[in-house]
């Protein structure tokens, strides 16, 4: 094998109470890629398409990702990518992940596994690294690994991968409006009230304690986020009424996708899920706001080959 | 039935990374009680042994909890309380949450149990509310439930009860010093840095997850608490020894038991519980402070029939 098609996944993190820790894996939202192997060493970005983004390695995340992997391997032999992005840079549903983990996971199925998807965490967070300064790992630990993923430590690395219910399903919106993360960071609190902390971990352990025992309704109950959202919602426009909408139309809970502006909502079944969508639709159309929409049952696999 | 005897276990609330959240039961330390159905109306302690604790029901925790529960229920009866004390007050393993449990259940047996055991810790709450002036249910939700409670939320009160892996154990040793509640509470600080909590509750998902998948280790790499124990430990004489020392001998983790000034230790299976048992005793003998040990495995049913 020396070229493999890839379908590199759409992910929320920052998931509600689990902020910087929690994230999903969405099923028909993502990028693909084709990596090929070739004789010259070295790493390429041979074509990108749906985006304007840098065809330098060192200056793409994939490039970057990739590079960070093949520095650790003694290997004969170098790589071509090719990027159609789907995703849209900016809309807080992982797009900068879903390149980082694609390259990895394709050079390593290409060069025989030589590491496991857990290990290829590591070397995707590179690509995160460059895209926003902070190699975390939120967004490229379920793009990687599929379901659900909590990172419980990142010195060392630590990630938890978790199984979704299979009735759950997520709602995506994305209004199509630029949110610098720089803005979505300075609204953010250093420090926070140790009860709200407390209320904050005491939904992360619940939200953790659905997804195992597939208690939809405790999974509802958790979807709380106590000190991140208050903050943040006021950057996107039409959040509260956005998610209200979402509660009334039957989601379990709803909050921001990653550091925003898209809006997500997980519900029970596929009906419900599109059901939402079509009411959060009414809202953004009756605000004149474009937007686009997904809807998603949570992709157990992570990254797969086309 | 007019007579019922329990067993009320001990419990060790403020597990590390759940501070205020997560507690478990212990299996054999724990008082002894007798609830008796009588003619007469009311509620009275009628004998209290190896305590002095107040007799007065309004004073006593286990008549407030009693209290509390009657005053939702139309009965024609009345109730009689002995309490064998055996958990010394003020050790940070739930002495006043076993004396409320164990009369709220009594009761509810004895009345053909109107309430599911998940529903009296409301009740015992009230005896937590009288004993610390804060109605708090992380001591007499795992007595009332066994195994591991998350109290997940207050208002609405929402616990959930999870299962121990078979092979967990614990060791609690309780220094006989006296450490005042409000001591322990005024050492706390009332923000925290965001940091800080995003790390706590990484832990905390890493414990419930841990505990689900019967991963010890995970369990193990979970028992950190970022927040609490660094301000408490420095009231407890040998705290970081002890904790040394339980690790050393094989703990998947150590901490501060409620407020302590009880330390307890988990480990995986019997053989190494006893042992750290032994080494923390070599702790307190050189150091010449009396103290009590006790081995457990984690009790899964909480108050008993004996």
């Amino acid at each position: 094998m020396t070229q493999i098609k890839l379908f590199c996944p759409a992910t929320i993190a920052n998931l509600s109470c689990g902020f910087d820790v929690l994230g999903l894996c969405l099923d028909n939202a993502g990028d693909e890629m084709i990596v090929r192997k070739v004789a010259e060493k070295g790493v390429r970005i041979t074509k990108i398409e749906g985006a304007n983004l840098p065809m330098e390695t060192e200056k793409n995340v994939s490039g970057v990702a990739a590079l960070a992997m093949l520095a650790t391997l003694d290997v004969d032999c170098g790589f071509e990518i090719e990027i159609y992005k789907h995703i849209k840079a900016g809309s807080g549903i992982g797009s900068s992940a879903a390149s980082s983990a694609g390259a990895v996971f394709g050079i390593n199925e290409l060069l025989g596994r030589p590491y496991s998807r857990k290990e290829l965490v590591q070397f995707a967070m590179q690509g995160e690294k460059l895209a926003s300064g902070n190699a975390h790992a939120d967004n490229v630990a379920p793009a990687l690994l599929g379901g659900f993923t909590l990172v419980r430590s990142y010195a060392p690395l630590d990630i938890i991968r978790i199984d979704s219910p299979e009735e759950l399903f997520a709602t995506v919106v994305h209004p199509q409006i630029e949110l610098k993360t720089s803005d979505a960071r300075s609204v953010l609190k250093q420090t926070v009230s140790l009860k709200s902390a407390i209320m904050q971990w005491g939904n992360v352990g619940g939200l953790i304690a659905g997804l195992y025992t597939k208690d939809y309704d405790l999974i509802g109950r958790s979807l709380h986020d106590e000190i991140v959202e208050p903050l943040r919602s006021v950057l996107i426009p039409g959040f509260d009424q956005i998610k209200q909408t979402a509660l009334e139309n039957g989601a379990l809970g709803s909050g921001i996708s990653g550091s925003g502006p898209s809006i997500f909502a997980l519900s029970r079944g596929i009906d419900t899920a599109n059901q939402i969508a079509k009411a959060m639709s009414d809202v953004y159309e009756k605000m004149n706001l474009p937007y686009e929409i997904h809807v998603s049952k949570i992709n157990p696999d992570g990254v797969r080959i086309l």
